[in-house]
């Protein structure tokens, strides 16, 4: 079928490519002139046959917003629109009323696959009625990986956005999970054959996975991970699921576990722990580790009390 | 090659099979008769050619220990123990040394497959001296899957049983991250397909593993797991894994949160909201949910501040 | 001075009451007519005289809401309103935008102090401009406790609210470490004298605290708090913490595991751990609890594995 | 009475003085003889009447371990000795049986107040038989502070240690929730006096405590405490506490996170991020955060992805 597409970057690019190695027709638009097919929305919307069908595949929040706006303007009824981006799932809602009230249709699409996808095909899970949905399938079954998994229409408006944010919600304790085996691991003296552990487990064990195939294929550029920092992002569904769960009452230790160490790995100096350093000085003197050219307050050196002296007591 | 197996329950009693259909030579004993070859250990250890290898798989703690106290005066030096049931690896040194001391080999294994095991092969970790593991290479090859890995030498005495220490911890964190998961998504009103989304997720996604799989297996059968109860128990491996964490002053978030939610899950009632219950009651005159037949002791109705009035206040 | 209160359960009776004893004049709207100095909120209104000062102390959300809506309607140019409940402080911004809107000035007061601030004073966080809170400084000093603490201007509109709703998120956390050590205790064979140890903290230590004092109060009542159940509601408070620490990527462990063990206190069955229990079974035949009346899917009986067989494993 | 104390640093060395003021006749030995009243732990013994008692006040582990080892040798029948060190209350239970074998009483002592305590008296948690407790009385009497409280006679041998280990595992959640609620105040632009914010709490809140008092005096020292580093020490029983919770199967989740982030705060750079780093370069091209004089290995700038382009995705 015919389709626009707009946002060619890596992951838009990407499948861009595949719907028109499926056959399909692909009209994209993007800023950057060099990737584009056309010049302006506005094109992009006379080229394409009504009823129209349009996939957004730009970043979350403002991009998004304006885009759909945008579209709101430029379509007409019977067309449709597909969110592919990482949108929260609230905002899902709100354009899928936006453009109902011009009658035109909305689908919200999270993407999973990442780099991977193009030859293999990207997991799609989707939110929208049935016939919004029915209408796009061509499209779906041509960038989903080959099989009878990789796509869910998982419920109405924003199901497919908060269907992907749990995913990954998921993914980040599951990465957690394996993060701190490592480290524990490495910090043992029993064990001397860590990455080797990690490659025999892909066989055979309880937690083979496809995370596990990629920690392996980590370990083999870089066995101790000696060039990284340990600083990792957070994308904002990691942020969006903790939210959710709070809202809805649901416990998610592990999964929050697992954003609070990404936010934890992306700060110089904790403040909380200075408030801790500042309250063990204040009640034991005990000795608190001062910035460097700064005379530490306690009375012992730094680090002296890894055996804590009977002197100072909490 | 010849090889005593020692406990013939689900596990060892299928490893033995794989064995004979590998081409070895087992003789296998059990406290019952119905399953064992030999009448006893003193039989087991007659039967065997010297130098003899002898699998232990038996539980860990006082059965092992006893099992390992009794080889040690029926086998000769230059013979060979391996215990590839779930011991603590701070055991597995003490055995090797007790046994080392008359001459004879030990080397830990854990093992991981389950049920699955007999058709599919054994994940195979091991702990020990270069010249003990190689004599047991042949048994291990037979054990393990087929391919190129479900095998590591970790390291050495101890290294088995700790690499599998922290695969089940792994493990834990894993299925806390699926759990926790799949409990948002039922809670959500959003998705109405909870169970096709975990389908769909095996294909192109970053979470797809063997637990994805068999969670999948698990909401095929009951698919709101409607006839079960959440209670979970632990096996050991996750409480040694926290406390190997908390000796080397690593931090497990993730991974202690999973095993705490499983201690939590036994409980009928938890002392600890106990007696947050009672301090919300003290400070507030909040609402508290008495034990039937007990009247509550604050002012209003039990649960009739999920909105709190402003009324009392922390 | 002269000012209405709207709201006159035990948190706003109790408060005019501490402000006439201090010689104001309050005229006091409540919707019980028994307990209401006015009918409606035109004759709180028409009572007080211009520039007026209107303290609403009533549920947050939608009560709080609809009484500012009605108050920017009846109130003049140049009156003051304070917010006095526990609203989130998101909402205040909003709310002085509104009032500002009409010439009305708006504070925000976070209140603690629950059922003994009649006594012993509130403790007051309050948010709003300088000339807005130098205003009403003769009914802050009236509520607030004697001495030099007790109150304070933590900055714009919305940092009263932000001020308490830390304060409540702090207060989380200390009442969830005073429960894990009581359960502690309560579980150790070695410490027979629990309710002794912790009526013994109150001087001399590290941890001593009203919250301690508290606590004790409780156990005299019921030594082992055998007349509770361990269910505990959460105020809103906590949430809006973890929510503003999620979106300041502020890691807040302690704080949230305080929230998550509420959210846990209040599910019958966790849903989470029924999945936890459906892998353990899926991949080792490990025991599950069935419901009552349901028969057992693993081949053990409940609870049989607390010393895990070796027969089934991870 | 007359007793022995061995160890004279800032904690026996107070303890002694506040004895030597109460009318005790205090005998001291220190390895450092300008503290130390008798030369050898030989002379102490002499120079005390029979039936004698001993107060051990040196660091837990082998100092106590070898101080108790020799006092066994050199003491008779009928003496006593109390362990008022932070020793493991597992150790304890072994130095009881030591002792008893030779006839000698042994009463254990966990011992809060830090520097504070000369002058206002130090909590005292002991275990041991009601024999020997009564027996020293007279010594406890006036080390606690003066009051009903800050004395319990918790249980038997190993029940001081184990009360005083708790105390101090609520003491690190309640240190960790200040902090955090520290650390999220510090973060948010609407409250913009933080310091007063804490001050004003230290009258009328429901959190108001001697850590609070602490906290406020580290801030009237360095406001925003911008002269520490985040990096705290654990003293032991911190780790103790954790350790016997997971004995016990009880969970200590606001616990575990202070201790865990005490790990986190002494780590140059967390393996576990790393991992996690590495992970997220594997699947999405994820920008990674490189060290210093490494080249990044994704394809953006470091921190490029805090608003993630839809580019890359998990």
């Amino acid at each position: 079928m015919q389709i626009g597409m707009i946002g060619l970057g890596k992951m838009g690019g990407n499948m861009a490519e595949r719907l028109r190695r499926g056959g399909h027709e692909v009209v994209g638009y993007d800023r950057d002139p060099q990737l584009s097919d056309v010049s302006s929305l506005q094109e992009l919307v006379d080229r394409l046959q009504a009823p129209r069908a349009v996939w957004v595949m730009v970043p979350a929040g403002a991009p998004t917003q304006s885009t759909i706006d945008e579209l709101g303007k430029l379509l007409s009824a019977g067309d449709i629109v597909v969110d592919g981006g990482n949108s929260h799932y609230v905002d899902d809602q709100r354009h899928g009323e936006e453009l109902a009230a011009r009658g035109i249709g909305f689908v919200d699409c999270g993407v999973s696959g990442g780099v991977w996808g193009l030859e293999n095909g990207y997991a799609l899970m989707v939110g929208g009625s049935q016939d919004d949905v029915r209408r796009l399938m061509p499209v779906f079954e041509t960038l989903k990986p080959a099989g009878e998994d990789g796509f869910v229409h998982a419920g109405r408006i924003g199901a497919g956005h908060f269907a992907k944010m749990v995913h990954n919600g998921i993914e980040y304790g599951m990465m957690q999970a394996f993060a701190e085996g490592w480290e524990l691991l490495e910090a043992s003296d029993v064990v001397t054959d860590v990455a080797d552990s990690f490659r025999s487990w892909r066989q055979g064990t309880v937690i083979r996975s496809w995370l596990l195939d990629l920690l392996v294929r980590a370990l083999d550029e870089d066995e101790h991970l000696a060039g990284l920092r340990g600083y990792a992002q957070d994308s904002g569904e990691g942020r969006w699921t903790v939210q959710a769960a709070v809202e809805h009452a649901v416990p998610l230790p592990v999964i929050t576990a697992a954003l609070y160490a990404r936010f934890a790995s992306r700060q110089d100096d904790s403040p909380a722990m200075k408030m801790v350093a500042a309250l063990r000085n204040q009640f034991g003197g005990h000795a608190v580790t001062a910035k460097e050219g700064e005379v530490a307050k306690g009375a012992d050196a730094p680090g002296a009390d890894v055996v804590p002296p009977v002197e100072v007591e909490g």
